[in-house]
């Protein structure tokens, strides 16, 4: 790993509960987080009280705080399961934002390491992507790499990283069919490599374990596609999918990276994908149009901001898949109506939000 | 690494030779390559005999075969130095060839196994590449892994993988310059993964260690770009990034896939990078004008066979590429020369060749 300077105040660690009793997870990643500052939002559905051990930087947000800020909008119909955490993108004031699912613990590397996942999302937040041309050595920043013979060197230079994808060791980020057809398989290969996804080119982005630059793209985190039947396990939902898309959309317009690779967390085994298949089928259904409208929306020269490119992004879902589903005429709403109430948030004196 | 089944007289392994004393790179391979046939193309500027070991099942051609075969046309010029394996392309049979620098011995994996290239390059040929949509736990055809959650269905078949691109240990494939700089730097990092290189992403292909299908993309894989003060390293060379790149727009306009990753193999150490530097340059400042023309090269509908592909993207060369440079031009005529020579051989009866 390259060497980073990260300064810890500049870092809002996020995490979306789901789970009330955080006492495992907060104690198996208390090495790594213990350091940062922790943005706790309890998933609005979830009834008991939380219990969180002590010795953590950390700030609960639960169902009042986010019917205060957000009751104008439709947005907080959505922020309930783990949609939650996007409530945490919405009131953090730090530049980087690292999120995890409550049901990872830290991965190992392959010496046997614990794997300090804040901080692989940093160095790779912080050192450039390069977007333009493949690097078959992946990351040429990283110690002991470099560019490799036909790279232009007028590309050399990259550009500014701002979104990280980690991976996930143990149960990997399936969705409910191949869960439900394989549900024996667990992924044991620990792949020792970051990458720049290139321009253009499309990707599912997983919710489970990303970080980003919020001062750059944080109003592109947003929810917005929600199904009928969305439930608490990660193959009931495709919202992630749907914000990664639009997350990478609005990374190349505006000349941003994208990277995927490490760092891995630990992903344990929860749920019946047997029983959730009836519900993914929709999901994976809409797949195939959402694709095939990510890959090809272009945005106009007028869009220099994250918050223009989702807006732009919002009116072309409306008018293209708008009429296919009644699910992404209200993803387009969502998408417009969570950009104000960012700007109304950030117009907004710290204390009252945060 | 995927079970499959390789009939042995479906490959041909190509080596170019550099270097006449070939006793120890072959002992070094005698464990993968004893299976194969292999086809030995000596450097027609080497003048000493090529001293190879027995029990391999091989056939020599040497620069008197070369003048047989090619010299009606301007490619004899071309099949000096690195680019005479390109004659051993032009006279192979076999549905796959592989082929490995000379300078070249087999890695080994994580566990310290002797990789197997032929066998992982067959493999990554014979199994589907995707890229349409990028799959974040890289190759999802592989034991162990699978498509991840979000990817579309109707994608999951892939296509066919016409070229597969190995990676190197230890000396890695710098150019002079880079390696100049950083004269002790050496590649460690064993990256356990195969992917697939997104349509329209332009990459640079390596001519050290890679595989294909003759078949489908044989006449893609040509000399062509010649420096004028091409020397026998690799860092003096970008005939096989050309070549790559040509090849990488057949596949893309094709629908056939291209792979980056396993297998790896050790490069020895020789040369001086630093003596190499002013041949070097060239190729640098040419780079910068090759890599926007191939990202922005597109073919017609009329062209639906390498051949064809190659023809068209010879003539945009000439005519996009050509005034800046008579390096282009040249190159330009050699791509449609060697689509000819190519068709020539095809037509005659295989003893005549072979």
């Amino acid at each position: 790993m390259a060497q980073v300077s990260i300064k810890d105040n500049e870092v809002d660690v996020v995490i979306g509960v789901l789970h009330a009793d955080m006492t495992s997870f907060m104690e198996e990643w208390r090495p790594v987080f213990s350091r940062f500052h922790l943005i706790i939002i309890k998933d609005p559905d979830l009834k008991d009280e939380l219990r969180i051990p002590e010795g953590f930087n950390l700030h609960v947000y639960t169902k009042s705080d986010i019917e205060r800020v957000v009751r104008p909008s439709s947005a907080s119909l959505l922020l309930s399961g783990y949609s939650c955490r996007y409530f945490g993108y919405l009131v953090s004031q730090k530049k980087y934002i690292i999120s995890i699912d409550d049901d990872c613990i830290p991965a190992r590397d392959s010496d046997g390491n614990l794997v300090d996942v804040v901080t692989q999302h940093v160095t790779n937040l912080t050192t450039p992507a390069t977007p333009f041309f493949f690097n078959t050595l992946y990351d040429p920043y990283r110690k002991g790499a470099d560019f490799v013979r036909g790279y232009p060197f007028s590309l050399r230079s990259g550009v500014t990283c701002a979104l990280s994808c980690g991976l996930w060791l143990n149960l990997a980020d399936y969705d409910a069919p191949t869960q439900a057809l394989k549900p024996g398989q667990r992924n044991s290969r620990y792949v020792d490599a970051v990458l720049t996804v290139p321009a253009k080119v499309m990707m599912p982005v997983s919710g489970i374990n990303i970080g980003f630059d919020r001062e750059m793209v944080g109003p592109a985190l947003l929810p917005a596609l929600r199904l009928a039947r969305e439930g608490n396990l990660r193959w009931e939902t495709v919202e992630d999918i749907w914000c990664g898309m639009c997350l990478k959309v609005v990374c190349d317009h505006l000349r941003l990276g994208v990277k995927s690779g490490l760092p891995y967390v630990w992903r344990k085994e929860r749920g019946d994908a047997i029983e959730s298949l009836q519900k993914e089928w929709e999901g994976v259904k809409l797949m195939e149009e959402v694709v095939p409208f990510f890959q090809s929306v272009r945005l106009s020269r007028a869009a220099v901001t994250a918050e223009d490119c989702v807006v732009e992004i919002a009116e072309a879902v409306k008018q293209r898949l708008g009429p296919l589903d009644p699910v992404f005429a209200r993803a387009a709403q969502a998408m417009v109506d969570w950009v104000k109430l960012w700007k109304v948030v950030r117009t907004q004196s710290p204390p009252s939000v945060a």
